[in-house]
């Protein structure tokens, strides 16, 4: 297990990665808290963090509950994928929305095998 | 464990399917990413998706807490209830946002009460 | 673990209080859902919220990964550290924005610490 939690720490630093960004481009397009919209440039910003997040909440859990149930290499290798297909996910979406195509289906497609991974292993162990 | 488990991933999985309405919802009606607003029915899949995220961040920690320290059973029955009302909320948010009361105020008890249980369990373990 | 456990859950209660806090601000600054924006009041408990979630993702994992691998009373007294400077965090943002520069530094601070000491535990058992 500790090779997991370091696969989910290193998710989460690139995560705070993205919120620094955001931070950075809150003073750079002139984005005054509470607001957060008003440039589309801020906006990628954000919502690269965002969408982060809502992968975030289903990836943790389920790469715990896919190396428990299944396998702690796997979840390891897929999480380690998850980190870099975000990255490029962020890079793309910041240069123009449109090519975050890719790095959105790869990084999407990794979370739905975790999960679906994970529930078919909790399912054989209660079987 | 392994209840809890899958519990936690079908939570995880309907959230992804509000994730997958949310991308639907933005071809459908046109909002062309990073704009998370402008039409009214796309915003309100769009805060299906966040407020179920709101709900889960508290929900999955809760759920695995109260296992541990209170009941594993009542875990997984209350986790049960939440995605069912999840489901009603999600359905009602959509079609009519007023009429989600009911499944709001459900999955929102739920949760109060893994997380209190949990924090009743915890110090039950401590004292 | 039932202190980690237990500072976990007083986090969650705070968030869930900033979760009630926005419910109530929808109704006294008259923002129907599924509107986030058009009244910077009700924005300021809105992103109050948020910031947190955004905030909660990495503490929760952190917290528990710093526990087991490095000190499991560093990340009760971290984490407690973390619910007192969101209480100010949220105290200060809801009455002038700019004001919860220090609280949103402290707060920030102390996840990151908790991020990168359990990043640390974690190689520190892998070599």
């Amino acid at each position: 297990m500790p090779w997991v939690s370091l696969v989910i720490l290193l998710a989460l630093l690139e995560y705070s990665l993205f919120g620094a960004l955001v931070s950075r481009a809150r003073g750079r397009f002139g984005i005054k808290a509470p607001a957060i919209t008003g440039n589309p440039e801020f906006e990628r910003y954000f919502r690269v963090q965002q969408n982060t997040l809502e992968h975030l909440i289903i990836l943790i859990p389920s790469m715990i509950i896919f190396a428990w149930y299944l396998s702690a290499i796997g979840s390891v290798v897929l999480g380690l994928v998850f980190v870099v297909a975000r990255g490029f996910y962020a890079y793309t979406y910041v240069k123009e929305p449109a090519s975050r195509h890719y790095p959105a289906v790869i990084s999407g497609l990794v979370t739905m095998i975790l999960l679906l991974g994970g529930l078919v292993g909790a399912v054989l162990r209660l079987i």
